[in-house]
């Protein structure tokens, strides 16, 4: 018992525990009980400063040997304490001292999503919805998250505690649409925030005298919004609140600089991939590697991140040129003529080098290097509100946006066997690896231990982050091929899409 | 004898001939000679109204019989006329009915890029690039181009007499630069027009007393660009200049409405296959399908379009909203729910019904009936500068963009087969059809010609065109399946990649 204390202090002493799952917490802000169950309670709640994920429950010395930058411990929950949901596997560890604590953080939850109460409409209990949990309606959703933080670890923390949360208040207002298999209505009456099956029960004769919006298509053109689009705009206003929360309360809160985010989340048989930055997602299925991701730098926005600059000149100061140029130009080069490309172009052509010219490019530099108003190597994530350009006041969060891609992978479409997995990985992973190089570990480990073991999907994400750590030798941490190993943070999921222990 | 001549005078007739091939042009606009052989002599020249192709080589008659919307007869280069370069197949057909003439146009062309003379290098001649066609320097390019216009054919017409032309004279500057293995030069020295062949023949020290730029890479940071990039921006140039000489010159040589371009460009071993509009180009290979465009509608611009109604709401005048809905919102509707999405979203979710949100939505309809400002259905082309929504003052053209995306594909990679072909066609071959049917049916006809047949890509595009018109029974032109057929004005080009008769 005395290991389960010490962790239980730990993450006390670290601000954590503000709710435990299936107990919703207390009205907080907003009127209404939370209505999402799930460690954190409400989004609007208190937030932490730096620790370690909670379902690592780390004891005190444990949470030291996980921040000391020469060791590089790779952390995993632990045989013997609680399992994460469908045996994921996870691990992770702490970058090679390029920064003080670990900037990654990890979530992994199981939330329930409980129907906002309608003010107006009469439901007879027991009908149109699933009655889960206690007699309270809803559905649940699993869900799977990393933050990778830049500039402090303030934004990853909260995001970590909080973007479930966010997404499931946008969730809340769906729970009847999303359970009915009838298309989602165009149109919603006043004040009356289910779906269909719940408006099919109101007289006809509403107050103001009008038949239910969507009986019938009013006009000839009418667009079809599918459920799954529902799910995919409601990720996306969740990111959007996350960032806005992120935003009031980061001088409160402490909440320096900002952090990628990817998150997975199963809902009624489908995975939804939610990715801000430049983290990776990849399903890996019979050998076959499926993409569930892409990253967002400034070399993939390059033209969004121009057409703005184009758009709104006001935002680069008089410090940037939204052109972009294979290098900088200097004074004495005024005349000649440079290889440039602008918002419209892919390629590149030769332009007579102007006084303008010589501002510094929006964009600017390859690969790991290249950077928005030579700052930030990422363009998409939350937080950065106060991101300015060096010695500056030029804002840089304009250019930056809070939206994920979302993609979404249908789990009822194929039968999965218990080696088929998804791996979420920071860019500490694949720095120094890539799709290929993954699934070849996956296959490989997975062979190793029988396929009902629940400790195997640990396993390969331990042996994933070890990889791409490498070993401490005299010239730095090196890989198998001697390669320099990632310096970075490193933190990997590795869930199972079929096979025993999954789905529960 | 006597159908050439009548051909010859159709075409004086229609105003064309300006130019003829491996003649270049007298000097005119600009200063130098055109420097470009092919059709049309230098891109300022005059233009024409509407024709059809040159290569078609139609008589009066013929000319007569293909403006016929009744009975649609199928038009090819004939045998025994001059022959398509590679033994290219073309067939086209006009409309229903849907306009007075056929607005879509075709070019096929071999162009020779003369170097631009340099005016203060001294080049000893038969060194640094190959001397071609009566000592001049310089390559040629393959061309084929589709041109589909709307609102009036004058865009179309134009664009495929000079759009080859813009694309020549942006390449004229690159004659050394592409034929030199090493990297481009990042920055030229003054006036210099030339590469790095050149730039190496120049004494070290200059009138400035400066090294030649590129010797050495000055910084860093220095990113590397490709010569195939420099040829993608020269195309995208070359569309940008020919819309500029369209907005130019609309009003003097009557050009009303606008096109969409598809170019297909053969230089120096690799194909550039540059689209703007809603045409489609594929390659077909081994039975193998590769997409070599995809179409810029109002559906799958509708983010770029959105963001720009978003940051210059000016632009949308006090009639739209950069907001998308399923359908238009009626006033009695103000503050329900409703499932909207804007630009940063692609997903749907409701939002509360206020004032603003009863203008009409920037994009609204789908698939073929989605328009901008309930006005175009493509958001690439060419023209279209007098666009403006019904009975307003509101301008689209800011909403349209006349870049191409360009695709490259490298013919050496693969040794090709002479059923490998390049399909390039109009959206009124694939509105019926799709990239599947239409190889089947090149295989098909394919295999049913002997492979040294120089008519059998001619015989692949009639039965494409064909098949996609339909036959014209009771109840209008219908396909085999009974469906409709396409009453759209339908042009195809079918290239062969390798064989007998190729290259050229």
């Amino acid at each position: 018992m005395l290991p389960r204390v010490r962790a239980a202090v730990a993450q006390l002493v670290a601000g954590l525990g503000a709710g435990a799952s299936g107990q919703p917490p207390a009205e907080r802000r907003g009127g209404g009980g939370s209505g999402c169950s799930g460690t954190g309670g409400s989004p609007e709640g208190p937030s932490s400063s730096c620790c370690r994920p909670a379902f690592l429950q780390l004891t005190p010395e444990e949470l030291r040997r996980a921040g000391d930058h020469t060791g590089r411990a790779v952390q995993s929950p632990r045989d013997g304490r609680r399992r994460l949901p469908w045996s994921t596997g996870y691990a992770e560890v702490i970058n090679a001292g390029k920064s003080q604590h670990n900037e990654d953080q990890a979530c992994c939850e199981v939330v329930f999503v409980e129907r906002r109460p309608s003010p107006r409409a009469r439901r007879p209990s027991g009908e149109g919805g699933r009655e889960l949990d206690g007699g309270r309606k809803g559905f649940y959703f699993h869900y799977w998250a990393l933050f990778d933080g830049h500039a402090g670890s303030g934004a990853a923390v909260m995001a970590s505690k909080k973007l479930h949360l966010h997404i499931c208040e946008q969730l809340r207002d769906l729970v009847d649409i999303l359970q009915d298999p009838s298309p989602p209505p165009i149109c919603l009456p006043h004040d009356v925030r289910a779906g269909p099956t719940e408006q099919s029960r109101l007289p006809l004769t509403e107050d103001d005298g009008e038949a239910p919006n969507d009986a019938v298509p009013r006009f000839h053109l009418e667009k079809a919004v599918s459920h799954e689009s529902l799910v995919i705009g409601a990720i996306e206003n969740a990111f959007k609140l996350m960032d806005d929360q992120i935003e009031r309360e980061r001088a409160s809160q402490h909440l320096p600089g900002g952090c990628c985010a990817l998150a997975a989340i199963y809902l009624l048989g489908k995975f939804y991939v939610a990715n801000a930055g430049d983290s990776r997602a990849i399903i890996i299925r019979n050998g076959e590697i499926i993409p569930m991701s892409r990253e967002f730098t400034p070399e993939t926005e390059r033209q969004r991140l121009q057409f703005l600059g184009f758009l709104r000149p006001e935002l680069l100061g008089k410090e940037f040129t939204h052109l972009e140029f294979p290098r900088r130009i200097q004074p004495k080069e005024l005349g000649k003529k440079m290889l440039y490309r602008d918002q419209n172009m892919n390629g590149w052509a030769y332009k007579k080098i102007q006084e303008d010219d010589l501002k510094f490019p929006l964009i600017y530099g390859e690969g790991k290097k290249a950077r928005v108003m030579a700052t930030i190597g990422v363009t998409r994530g939350l937080g950065d509100h106060d991101l300015k350009v060096f010695s500056s006041n030029i804002h840089i969060k304009p250019f930056l946006s809070c939206f994920p891609e979302v993609r979404v992978y249908d789990l009822t479409q194929y039968e999965h066997c218990p080696d088929d997995v998804l791996v979420l990985g920071t860019d500490g992973l694949w720095d120094v690896t890539n799709d290929k190089e993954v699934a070849g570990v996956v296959m490989e480990v997975l062979t190793s231990y029988e396929p009902n073991d629940p400790c195997r999907y640990t396993m390969v994400a331990q042996e994933l982050v070890v990889r791409s750590r490498g070993v401490l030798k005299e010239r730095g941490w090196r890989l198998a091929n001697d390669r320099l190993g990632s310096g970075d943070d490193i933190s990997v999921f590795v869930i199972p899409l079929g096979g025993p222990g999954s789905y529960t």
